[in-house]
């Protein structure tokens, strides 16, 4: 456990200066997540990235050293384009990602800013960005929109935050935005589909009572999906916003919704009228459907947000987007639908759920992604073939069973490796994670090897002492030397003690 | 385990005379029984109150000295009034909560009588009350509502009985009504939903199927539910119900069911038309639409039954209809749905299951039941649009589902506490059980507490005596006397060795 | 472990000779599956006749002792009916049941053989059965029926298998052709619901990537139904069809669907019409529309199949279609649905999987097996009723879902035994381990019971020595021999380490 004999290694302003204000026990959650083991077990699969202490703890011993080499680097450096270059890294480093760093010095923060902070993680994390960067575009994206929609988003995700705080539910939770990311899409959809229009102010009731129930449903979906190491994706939202406008249904007096009804005629295809342009630029209103907005333009800054967290997610969100469209042609979808982005939200989510963020990113697994993109535009049009019997629009919900399905499905080959869900962070992460452990444990095989032929040979050393024949002593210590070698090679192994063999979904079938 | 070493304090009357007539191993059942770790795994979740055994023997050691105690007041009182009171309150414990006394001497009776027992406690086990002078009062009130729908509960209960006993379900469940309830609402509704009107006497047939299923799909989900220490409700009557309307439908020759269509037109809504006589009146409307009864007397006489065995399952009741009447006026439902009961009967058993039953009633467990029962109305008018696409009514689906979420929602706050589901009772013993847990967690804290102090304490006279140095021996002597004293405070404490934080779920996750 | 010690008894021509060529791990395979233990739990679920490796440990002690009886038996027969008569029992015994002889005798021949084989087997599996003579029959029955269908299901078996190799699932499940059944019934009802009629040879392209996309669901759902040892069942299927049939409906330009509406008036009944011979026929009808085939004949020809692998089966079949023509005439269907079979098919297979294939045989189980297919039948009507609203026929959901509640029933009788998951074979064989079990266990019991008399008896004695009263010697002799004897009775029981109280759904509760 490195966490427990490093904690003094910590720098002061991480661990001590804990907001003491307000009663918030920042620092026993903090101690509570240091250690992966003390974490209730039912949050987990809500956390897309769970805590940024928990990463902070596997990192802990490689950071001070990186500090003080970048320290006694900016000495050493002559030239100032490395240095230029060094601060550009080091700039990045702080605005990609999940931006622990300054997660860590927002701790220090006034309660209100703190909040601040996770609102607009929760913003993000519907695309599973851990960023409040990437929130604070988005929600600039949204504004460029409509802004009554960013009013019932914002709202949404500012009391489905409130709600987990009032609940009691994991502060590191609520603090990576995993609470507030289905209070938004909640808020959003809402009144995306009132047929009220805009500006209709007795929508924010019951925006801000499905809002509150979001976390409640998060963590009873939580205790059911941790039985099988899965997240709970948008599903809570899904339920809700399929509640509300479904008990409501267009048929009401004080919140009605648009009309939605069933295809009852032979769609009209001529692929003469196809528009190349609108096709194309469907891709990034597919992204901007993922929020329920049909400008390119939003999306376009949507998709910049995700570029500044993670390259890899903006891939394949890109490659998602684009597979729906393409799906869309294939399965006869009326162009119009596919110009509007409606075949592609899903498979963007999809595609960046398998394209590394659950799966660390082999070919493999990438090709594992595009496959569940196809799957999830299948499934999408049936979805809203039988959701639109109720007057229901599809939602998110042919994401979230796709990609449980691809999740949930188990294999014999070790290429496709299946995050454990409290270890998941962000692709480039998780794939760091990966490269790590596969080495770590290359060279425990090989040392392995090379300690039992060492053996073998002792053995056989001794037998020959017996009778007086010694040969091969340098053999030996070569072999031993090598073992050294190799394992001075892999010195970042924080994951030195996990097999990979330990898949979770194998581990659990007991 | 003071089942143990407390065997011989038994009363003779409870454990030696069993029935032996009719090869029914009572003896055996009841051995098991007294061993919580004996029980199948996988029938308690269908016990909301599992075995009058079990809950036997965590009472056997107080009960005898209450007994002797009693005896020995008698003798000694001297004022009659006192002694009347006494009476009275003897009187009321025998035929409040689960009536235990009586299920043990009914132990000793004919098996005609203690099967129509069973019976009537599956009758009352509809609202979670397992006492069959409720069931008897709750019969009442169904005949003066409709002698045919009662024939057809009656019919169900006793089939559903007969069913679970032919598949050798767990004695103790069945004896305490779990396997009769679902059958009386599916013979009810069977009835109420048929458009062949009352007497139609080949409607038994599909009625005996159906009840004689029930046992078999309860026993199924029961197995699916325990895995997450979860009841099974009413979703075998939900999923019975449904099974057999949808199968036979409004257009079919021999059982055609009532038609149910989804609404297609804006519902004329003006608040100077609602009678507020009415509207009052929908609160006992919606207890009694619970067994599927309109009949405002009717739902006056089953709350008067909840009101015997439990005040708190009658209050909440209350609340939860209440509730849903609310919750209609603001959804803008029309008002005979309101007056009808239909807004309320789902958040009477929501109310109900949260608030008391399943969780010990702190206010904390008060506020979600109230909110359980907002969701449950919620839900209600969503499931009741999506059912009648297929011309069903909603049942008790709304209620099913929101009491599942809300008792699978976690949270890192004690005053929520979920009891295991093998010693859910009534919400009075539950709240006593709590109570006498938290009592006894606290003075275990405080005399740990005062041993680690009276240790270093030692540690420190010792040190002080190589140092000949003696000064605070009787702050020790005091720590001592203190945690004896608290230790004393709490000798009922039968839950002494359970740990609050053993919550089921977090156990179960490993 | 019988498996480890008597490895080197194995027949040279099963365990060493495995096609090395293709890089097939075949030995490995071989070796994994030896020991049940080592069996990816995910997978196991999935097969309802595993790996003829598992069962293959199981019976070697039995096996070489009777192959070198039938040796010395062929030397020492005089008469040459009874030679005849053993050699047909041998023949028999070749082509019925799994076929494990001629699976064994295929791992030798090239790879193309063998996947031929396990396509065979794919086809069969859709009846539970896993033989590839009864496959080769049921392929022949298909193409009687229409040769376009034919093709597709070809295709779809082939896509499917191919798809599990590359997704690398569990070597032995796809040689018994579980992954191949989804796929055959995913072609062959595109195919049958397509309203483009016969030879439109895009649909192969949908075929080809919904057989792709079988392996994957089976093995997510695997995966959940795992955990309570519940097989998957045609579940991949219906979820897959379902999927592709309501995508695109029946208003779609390319993969048009047939259109299936609610019914909405009521059905002309004249008991007087009933046609005898039609209904008589229905019950062939009825086997055959499994693969959605509705000439009598070929259900005829699929009835031959079963009862070449397993008489039992046949019986369920043909009882369990008897079942669904009469519960259609009980709940007022139109006769043209059941003379087509439609009230059937369902009960054919849930008959099937309850009456001895996941239980074993007992006159108890057979009950269930009627019970569950009359529930089945009523389930049936339900689902079609409600997927009629999507445009969808019932698929088997009806099958799947009586099925899985009937399997997931408890009970606390030991004669309704639900086989472990892993252990499951054929009916006759299943049965077969059922009653060897039974025997050790009431060997065991004896064993035990005389060896505590004895031990009882011989404290006696010694009791008596000292007290120099010497009488009962001869009765423990007795006791002693008389156990050894009962041992010797059953010497086959390579089940004896098992303990049939450990019901796999009690022990996984834990």
């Amino acid at each position: 456990m490195p966490g427990l004999y490093h904690s003094e290694d910590i720098p002061k302003n991480i661990s001590r200066f804990c907001s003491s204000s307000l009663n918030f026990k920042a620092q026993s959650t903090e101690n509570t997540s240091s250690f992966n083991l003390k974490l209730p077990k039912e949050l987990q699969p809500l956390m897309a990235n769970p805590l940024p202490e928990i990463t902070e703890q596997n990192g802990t011993d490689q950071k001070k050293p990186k500090l003080e080499k970048e320290g006694g680097k900016e000495t050493d450096l002559r030239s100032t384009a490395l240095q230029a270059k060094a601060r550009l890294f080091r700039v990045v480093s702080y605005i990609s990602g999940d931006m622990k760093v300054y997660g860590e010095w927002m701790k220090e923060r006034f309660l209100v800013f703190q909040f601040f902070d996770w609102v607009l993680r929760g913003v993000a994390q519907v695309m599973f960005v851990n960023n409040p960067l990437s929130g604070l575009i988005i929600f600039a994206g949204l504004l460029l929109q409509n802004r009554w929609w960013a009013l019932n988003g914002f709202v949404g995700t500012v009391f489905a935050t409130i709600s987990a705080l009032i609940l009691r539910q994991n502060r590191g939770s609520i603090a990576a935005g995993l609470y507030g990311y289905n209070g938004i899409l909640v808020g959003l959809l809402m009144a995306v589909f009132s047929a009220k229009g805009d500006w209709y102010w007795w929508l924010l009731l019951p925006n801000i009572f499905m809002s509150m129930t979001c976390p409640l449903v998060s963590s009873a979906l939580a205790s059911i999906n941790s039985r099988w190491d899965l997240p709970v994706f948008t599903l809570p939202f899904n339920i809700l916003v399929c509640l509300h406008m479904v008990a409501t249904g267009h048929y009401n007096n004080y919140f009605p919704q648009v009309l939605i009804q069933p295809r009852t005629s032979l769609p009209n295809l001529t692929w003469s009228d196809i528009d190349f342009a609108l096709l194309f630029r469907s891709v990034p209103v597919g992204v901007g459907q993922v929020y329920g907005c049909d400008n390119p333009w939003t999306g376009g800054i949507f998709m910049v947000a995700l570029f500044i967290s993670s390259p890899i997610t903006f891939l394949h969100a890109t490659i998602g987007s684009a597979v729906g469209m393409v799906s869309g042609l294939a399965l006869a979808a009326p162009f119009g639908d596919i110009y509007f982005g409606l075949w592609g939200y899903n498979c963007v989510l999809a595609c960046i759920a398998i394209g590394g963020m659950f799966y660390a990113l082999t070919w493999q697994a990438h090709l594992l992604a595009v496959a569940c993109a196809f799957f999830c535009a299948y499934l999408g049009a049936a979805i809203a073939n039988v959701m639109s019997v109720y007057g229901l629009p599809a939602c998110t919900w042919p994401f979230c069973l796709s990609a449980l399905t691809f999740l949930q499905f188990t294999t014999e080959t070790k290429t496709i490796y299946k995050l454990p869900l409290a270890e998941v962070t962000y692709p480039e992460k998780n794939l760091d994670k990966f490269r790590k452990m596969k080495k770590a444990e290359k060279a425990e095989r090989l040392l392995r090897k090379k300690n039992e032929e060492a053996a073998q040979e002792e053995g056989e050393k001794k037998r020959q002492l017996i009778s007086g024949n010694r040969e091969k002593p340098l053999l030996l210590e070569n072999a031993k030397a090598d073992a050294i070698e190799i394992q001075m090679e892999a010195p970042e192994d924080d994951l030195n003690e996990e097999t990979p063999e330990s898949h979770p979904s194998e581990g659990q079938g007991e």
